[in-house]
C-alpha cells in the first residue's frame, strides 16, 4: 500500500507516519520509484503499536524509540529482548535502598517467591523493575501498617501465574518473532487495563451475589 | 492512647490528626478531660485507610472526604456502601456516547458479561465506574486495530473472579462492619499495585521456563 492508505488503515497522519521514519521507529517502506513507496502490513502493525505506546501508554517520543529499539534487536534470546522492551516501558519509582521498611519487604517477597518456587525472578531479583514494584508496593503496605501474609499472597501469584500462561499462549499465536514481541509490548500496555476492570466488576458481581445490592 | 501515641503509631503529625478532626474524616476521641482525650484502635485504622487514600493513592482531601462519607454511611446495604465508596475514588475518562468504536466495544462488553453470567454487572451497567473502565479500555483495543476476542477473555475474567472471591473471603475475616468496609477501600487502592507486580513478575518466569533467558 502507498503512504496515503497507510495513514488512512492506521489512523495516523502522513505527516507523522515520516516523522516516524525519520525517527527510526518505523522501518522504510520499499522504494518503488523516486519518491513513492511501498509499505505491508508490518508497517500497519508496528503504527498501532507506537500508537499504543505514546497515546495509550503517553510515553514521551524518546522512550517508545527504546522500547522498539529492544523490540527491534534480534540479537537478544526471545525472553531478554522481551524483558528489555518491557523494562524499557515506565515503572514507577525505585525503592529507596536506605529504608528498613524496603528492607523488611524485600524478605518478604523473596520468601514469597521461594514459595512460589519463581527461580528466574528470584535470581534477576531487583534487575527487574517488575520485582522492585513488588517491592515498593509491599514496603507501602508494611509502612501504613497493614499486614503482609505470604500465605494470603501465594495463592493470588498462582492466579497471576495462570493468567500469565494465557498472556504467552496468545503471543504464541502469531507467526513471527517481531509479532510476538509486538504483541507482548502492546498487550502489556492496553491489556492491564481491562484485567483491572475485569477484577473490580468481579469484586463488585461477587459482592452482589454474597449481601445482595 | 492520647494524641501524642495516635500520632506516633499513624505515623500523622498531631497537626495533620486535629485537621482531620475539624474535617469529620476522623470521628472525634473520647473526652475524658478539657483539652484530652482518648484515641483507639479504630482511630489508628482510619488513620491507616486516610493515608493510604491520600498519600498512596493520591486522592485530593475533598475526594477522600467523599469517600470516607460513604464508608460511614450506615443507612446502605453492604454492596452499595461498598460500591459507592470505591466508585468515588478515581476512574479514568467516561466513554465518549457519540463514537461508533465506543458502541462496538459496550456490545462486547455486554456480551462477555452476559458469557460469564455477571448478572449484577450487566444491570448496573455503566452506572459502575468499573464497568465504563472496560468499555474505554474496549474500545482503545478495537480503536487501535487489535483484536477483541470473547473466548480469549472470559478466562481471565474468570480468573480475576477467583481473585474477587479471595478478595470478599480476606474482608469477612474483619469483624466489624466498619472494617470490613475499610479493608475494602484500602486493598483497592493498595493491593493492585502489588497484583499488577505478581502479574509481570508471572510473565518473566514463565517466559524463561519456556525459552530460557
Amino acid at each position: 500500500m502507498r503512504l496515503a492508505e497507510l495513514s488512512e488503515r492506521s489512523g495516523v497522519s502522513t505527516a507523522t507516519i515520516k516523522y516516524y521514519l525519520r525517527q527510526g521507529m518505523l522501518a522504510p517502506g520499499r522504494r518503488i520509484g523516486a519518491t513513492t513507496a511501498e509499505y505491508d502490513e508490518s508497517h500497519l502493525r508496528r503504527l498501532r503499536l507506537v500508537r499504543a505506546l505514546i497515546e495509550v501508554g503517553r510515553l514521551p517520543v524518546a522512550t517508545a524509540k527504546e522500547v522498539l529499539g529492544h523490540v527491534d534487536d534480534h540479537s537478544l534470546g526471545r525472553t531478554i529482548r522481551l524483558g528489555a522492551a518491557l523494562w524499557a516501558l515506565p515503572h514507577g519509582p525505585d525503592p529507596d535502598d536506605g529504608d528498613e521498611t524496603v528492607a523488611a519487604a524485600r524478605r518478604e517477597v523473596d520468601r514469597l517467591l521461594e514459595t512460589l518456587g519463581w527461580s528466574t525472578a528470584r535470581e534477576l531479583g531487583e534487575l527487574s523493575p517488575d520485582h522492585r514494584a513488588l517491592v515498593v508496593a509491599v514496603a507501602t503496605l508494611l509502612r501504613l501498617g497493614y499486614p503482609w501474609d505470604a500465605e494470603l499472597m501465594a495463592p493470588y501469584a498462582r492466579l497471576m501465574h495462570q493468567a500469565a500462561i494465557r498472556d504467552l499462549d496468545f503471543v504464541e499465536t502469531h507467526p513471527s518473532e517481531a509479532e510476538k514481541v509486538e504483541t507482548a509490548v502492546a498487550a502489556a500496555i492496553l491489556f492491564e487495563p481491562v484485567l483491572r476492570a475485569l477484577h473490580r466488576l468481579a469484586q463488585e458481581e461477587e459482592s452482589a451475589r454474597r449481601y445482595g445490592l
